[in-house]
């Protein structure tokens, strides 16, 4: 990166951090509907922040819920396009008097920012907006060209986002999308996660008898529906933590050589998730690693069950109904609505005598991941290396974010997440903070990564 | 049954029920502490009702908790001793708003006494205590040794009845145990219930990671404590319905003819169950009639399981523990403790890798029964009939009555339970009544009984 752009940083960091901390004083808190004033205040001030920064065609979108702000830069000829996607809306700051300063008035301890949204998104996007305006005030013109997508309502599952993709796409076209809303895997570790799993899930409901049971009266007459739904449960895996629905594992992708290596580079001991977890021993899927299990397999997992008697001590009652709720992570290729219909069928075979069974879908998403191999995920982390001088980690993620599943299905993008927070800084939580050490970096690993972009893609 | 007694309990219905009314009105709810006195009060009303029939040696026994009255009658030199076991303590009357009429405010209506305690249990005590002074009145003598012991603590589970029975085995020895706390098999169908089953259960608490964990982020690295729980529990039996856990069948004592005879008679069809408990079909050990599954053999019943995400929709937790609590009903011979033993064995080979077990374990009971074949039970059948004019019904209960239990323990007697309420007079409900058809045969067959047993045990 040119020295021109990081004397840039340097000498307006006071000017940025001031700038910084009025976006994060305002109250975007998209869950509420008290403050749909606020965020539609904050959609404002983010597309008054991308003009300043040099972007054009600057636009807030209505939607049906929050507004999307846009914005592009589209004069680098023959260079790539970039679409930056985050979002300016935060969590709700219950609860209240377990923040040590207050969620909306941002100060900086300890080298913190700490705010409601310093790195859940706000202090993220922020870092794409000041890049930018480094880069034109000193170069003049961007190395790439770039798209902003910035919505209001991440935090409340992007209801709107979908529809604005889908209406949308020739807009939001690009040669790859970079996300900046994920954390590092620990301080000083910069991280690439080029994947995550993929979400679908269903609810069992099992009736028997009409209403409760005396146990002793009719105990050995009748089905019980835990027993039945016991039953249905512990059919979906058998004792090597293998799930055993027909043909679950079949689309599976399997792991490549590099990315086996880039996982075991991580060094990552199990006891390091025995200590996270406070469990007596991991266990999962025989054959596979514990990051393996995690990152790149599918599982089924029983989110709750419940039925029968709650409450202290003993009633003998045979119950009328149980429920239990279950989701699998997808990997790719598992598409959620095959998976669906493999799970329907499973439990329609397993299902006893003696007992109704009905199911209830959950929303899903599907599995995304971009090539580890590909320049846009390598040049990327070359860009972290330039900044943070260590080795970039590559990883896949456990989890699920639904909108990338969205812009993987109407865009069909490769997506880089590039995060600069890290999993300790209370995102969703009280005390959320951002690390200035990963703001400065950060910013000038952004800047990095499009000059890498430019000469890799074009 | 001398016409003789049949004229005085005629002459005296009027002066009878209204007796009985005052028992009624006695708000001797024994759960509820505010009410301790006035259970105190109906303790002293029962033992001067039964000085007033006849009854020797009256005495109010002081427990823990509420009292027991006691009373005898020694003068059938060379005749078997009765012991008979009731309650006067009364079950709670919430909702009060369902009531037609005040819980305590008895009242006839359609040829029915409404009140708390009209059937469960104040009428039927009332019953034996007017038969003794029909008798003494009309006879000048009983024709057997009695023995009344009505306690007070029935509806809370009489915590205080096994030490008092315990210390006090030679004031209550007999030569069987009378007991009218049951119910009719239906209107008309005069019935007796000559054993129950036993009680055992305990709580299985499964416990993995020391918090919930996000279901993407650690799923397929640990155990999921729902799937540990559901696979204990769907160990417990195999798809014929029969119970796994070793050893739990030894001691179960086979159906003599005589009694499977006795259960075809009664003809209770499948179709009787499928529309009380509305199940799409019965379900059950293979190889045994519903009536068998429900009477003489044991089950293993699931009353409550809990874990995890328990409201609307989907939460993509591993719940950090769950937990479910299961009861057997014995029958002859099972023993409790030994049963438990079996089921914390099997428990212990059940336990998945990655999780933590724990058990806690809930109160017991024996089961009992009387030979079908005893004199006492038959000279009961024979009562019936004189009175009912129709074939006795001869059953064994499915559920438990602990104090049963507790004087086949101490005691060892044979226990007649000659019950003459009615299954659906909302005992324990809104609106609890007693037939007044029932109030007079059952008072000529307990009358009638006294004769029969002098003849048979003599």
């Amino acid at each position: 990166m040119d020295k021109e752009i990081m004397a840039y940083l340097s000498k307006n960091r006071k000017a940025h951090l001031n700038e910084l901390f009025q976006f994060l004083s305002k109250e975007s808190i998209s869950a509420l509907p008290d403050y749909k004033q606020k965020v539609q205040e904050t959609a404002q001030w983010t597309a008054e922040a991308l003009k300043n920064a040099g972007m054009e065609n600057v636009k807030v979108y209505a939607t049906e819920g929050h507004p999307v702000v846009y914005g592009d830069y589209l004069h680098a000829e023959g260079k790539p396009t970039v679409l930056v996607y985050g979002h300016y809306d935060v969590q709700p700051v219950d609860p209240l008097h377990l923040w040590q300063s207050p969620p909306f008035s941002p100060e900086i301890r300890s080298d913190k920012i700490f705010a409601r949204g310093a790195s859940d998104d706000k202090g993220q996007v922020f870092m794409h907006i000041k890049a930018v305006e480094a880069i034109l005030k000193t170069m003049e013109e961007l190395p790439v060209n770039m798209k902003f997508c910035i919505e209001g309502e991440e935090e409340i599952g992007s209801p709107n986002l979908p529809v604005f993709v889908k209406n949308n796409t020739d807009l939001l076209q690009a040669d790859v999308i970079v996300i900046s809303d994920t954390s590092m895997m620990e301080k000083g570790k910069p991280t690439i996660c080029y994947g995550l799993r993929g979400l679908c899930g269903l609810q069992i409901n099992v009736k028997g008898p009409k209403g409760d049971l005396h146990s002793g009266l009719f105990g050995g007459a009748v089905q019980n529906p835990i027993t039945a739904l016991v039953s249905i449960l512990s059919s979906f895996h058998n004792e090597n933590g293998e799930i055993t629905v027909e043909g679950f594992y079949d689309k599976v992708e399997s792991l490549t050589m590099d990315e086996k290596n880039a996982y075991e580079a991580l060094d990552l001991k199990d006891d390091i998730f025995i200590k996270q977890t406070g469990v007596p021993s991991l266990f999962g899927e025989k054959g596979y690693s514990t990051l393996e299990r995690m990152w790149v397999r599918p599982t089924l997992e029983i989110n709750g069950i419940n039925g029968g008697f709650q409450g202290e001590g003993i009633k003998t009652v045979i119950p009328s109904e149980a429920s239990a709720k279950i989701t699998c992570r997808l990997v790719p290729n598992q598409d959620p609505d095959e998976i669906i219909s493999l799970l329907q069928a499973h439990i329609q075979k397993q299902i006893p005598v003696g007992v109704d069974v009905s199911i209830q879908l959950f929303d899903k998403g599907a599995p995304f991941v971009t090539p580890f191999d590909h320049p846009a995920i390598q040049a990327a982390g070359r860009s972290y290396e330039k900044v943070y001088h260590v080795p970039t980690s590559y990883t896949r993620g456990g989890g699920s974010v639904p909108i990338v599943a969205v812009f993987d299905q109407f865009l069909e993008l490769p997506i880089v997440l590039m995060g600069f927070g890290l999993p300790d800084e209370n995102f969703h939580a009280p005390n959320e903070h951002f690390h200035l050490e990963n703001y400065d970096k950060g910013l000038q690993t952004i800047c990095t990564y499009w000059y890498e972009l430019a000469h890799t893609l074009s």
